[in-house]
């Protein structure tokens, strides 16, 4: 079989990898973040995009033919079909949220790598067995969080570990919030209770949690409390909400999560020394580099006129797209565990069950009536 | 007595108004800030600095020779002696908080306008028994947050107002933090509960408050509730704290008031098509002009490889420093008063007033742990 490009997307980063050593991706189901997956693995160096599965076989081939799929790809008219594809070494799933459960079992069963979009899971109880089925079965799991492989993520961490420019981590405050047109507050899987019941805390909401743990070294917060006044969908799904987090050593976090404001990505952390901002923490302004301001021992003018020293930019470029990024470093992961013989690396479902965790705390703190929940 | 001029401070800024129709002022006693607005006082082109009060006549003129007063003020070794100046329209007061009570109920029934020093009061009901001394004595009343008169102010009003470009405000964040200096944390009137005893909320979380209700047209939220974990000086007074605010159309708002971390000043307004940042909102970076980033109607690329459009940055210049544009506005009611016999205006206390019924609820809240105080 074989598919036409769909256009140049592809044509901007090359891929230097020898074909040997790639990775093989499998997709199940024909989502529109996958969409971006599959140019990240073909971005990816070591990693190749082999197979999309859908229930419907057309709509996988047209899926692949639209997207720019090698013409060596293999569609399926199944899950179950690409689950028992000998070749493929990863599965990367976009279901959504309620279907995860299921189908990362599936993946870790059939001995597939898997990489997993986010929310993880509905609830930590669920993601445990999701990771319990991953290390029964020596597999790697990751989630889909993006961010985490720009360059620019490792520049800021090296400033908020510098005791003596930054300081001291004392709170972090993070924004996440898109205006929904319409048709998503309708029909996006992200307002039915039975497919992403989590709502904007689970999709906006993750991304401001896993920013705030990220800036404290991923120590969990003592107690989470969250903010009054949620906007709930008709359906009973969250719109919009916000929490803060407490810490054992006094530090504190906020974040607002919302479907019903403008597109907003902001990260603000306040060391005792210094101050991170920046306003694209997600998804960068622009592809091939991104930046963040720091501000460190700040103070002011005479008569208090002015600031000195003034805060400043620091842009950092980008050899792959963080996407491609976060594929390559799992199939180097992959590679290691297949060549070696190694344990799968336990970093990222750590983090994963941190994240997940705490916004468990958030969900029950506004079931609660926003009262204060330990984690 | 003459003083001579201690620096090329004034230079800058020229003052054009006639000698004739100036507002001449006082200024009761010897502070820190006051050093800023005497140079303010001297730059607005409607406005005299006449004389300086202490309770040492040694200390007033030592100030006002470091200071540049003119050759022409008085110095006075008594506050009483100064409001009994017949010569003085206008009197400012940078005293503690827990003086301004006594001192500024003096100055309106001396029949001197009052330009007070935030916070206001220690609580609402002092408050009223100052303002209520204004009206009674026909004086004009205007506290001293002078990036309200920064004419950025005004064009990021009109962004906010602007139903095709920012849309209706959902939540505003605000955050004002600096790291105080040890000697601060021994010795400041901001760590001592007979002179400030709000802290750094009446310090610093005063101009978040200000930020967030000016965001939402001086709306007042229907509840306050302080955030967990504030940081207390072993005095008791605040060293660190937060609060979210609930608006009854469902707005939310969240601030962070710190002497802890590192000088930062952010506001952070999301409206339904909009987002607006800033992050020198109290004392701009620069003197001369004034940045803020606003967003509108964002999106993403194809496969959400980068934002369109991106935020943009609108530099405002200002013809005065944003404290001199106070001491001249404050000059131009107190003119129009003494000219016309006309009633002061009422739109100064009223904000002053708001903003103190917030600081309240949130002081009771934290009082009162953390629960939800109805405003």
């Amino acid at each position: 079989m074989s598919f036409i490009s769909s256009s140049n997307l592809h044509s901007s980063y090359s891929n230097m990898a020898l074909e040997g050593s790639k990775v093989k991706f499998g997709i199940l189901d024909c989502a529109e973040i996958g969409r971006k997956l599959a140019r990240a693995i073909t971005l990816a160096p070591n990693s190749d995009l082999c197979a999309v599965a859908s229930r419907s076989v057309e709509k996988a081939k047209n899926y692949a033919i639209k997207n720019g799929f090698p013409s060596t790809s293999k569609v399926y008219g199944s899950y179950e079909q690409l689950l028992d594809d000998p070749d493929i070494d990863v599965v990367y799933v976009p279901l959504p949220t309620s279907l995860h459960l299921e189908w990362a079992v599936k993946v870790a069963e059939k001995k597939k790598h898997l990489l997993l979009e986010k929310p993880v899971a509905l609830n930590v109880d669920e993601f445990d067995v999701i990771v319990k089925a991953c290390e029964d079965n020596g597999v790697q799991f990751m989630d889909g969080t993006m961010w985490m492989h720009n360059p620019r993520t490792l520049k800021m961490r090296e400033f908020l570990d510098d005791s003596e420019k930054f300081g001291e981590l004392r709170s972090v405050h993070s924004i996440f919030t898109f205006t929904a047109e319409d048709d998503f507050l309708k029909n996006d899987i992200r307002v039915k209770p039975d497919l992403d019941a989590l709502g904007a805390l689970g999709d906006v909401g993750w991304y401001c949690i896993r920013s705030i743990l990220w800036a404290a070294n991923y120590e969990l917060p003592k107690t989470v409390t969250a903010i009054r006044g949620p906007i709930f969908h008709d359906s009973g799904v969250i719109l919009a909400c916000g929490a803060s987090l407490q810490w054992e050593d006094g530090k504190v976090a906020t974040f607002q999560a919302s479907f019903l404001t403008n597109l907003t990505m902001d990260v603000t952390a306040l060391g005792t020394k210094g101050t991170l901002h920046l306003h694209d923490f997600v998804i960068p302004f622009q592809e091939t580099s991104a930046s963040f301001t720091v501000a460190s021992k700040s103070g002011f003018e005479e008569l208090v006129t002015g600031w000195v020293p003034v805060p400043s930019e620091h842009i950092v470029p980008t050899d792959l797209p963080q996407e491609a990024r976060m594929v390559k470093e799992f199939s180097s992961l992959v590679t290691r565990i297949n060549e070696s013989g190694s344990k799968p690396e336990t970093k990222w479902p750590i983090i994963s069950r941190k994240k997940q965790l705490v916004l468990d705390a958030v969900k029950a703190s506004i079931d609660q009536g926003f009262e204060t929940v330990d984690i």
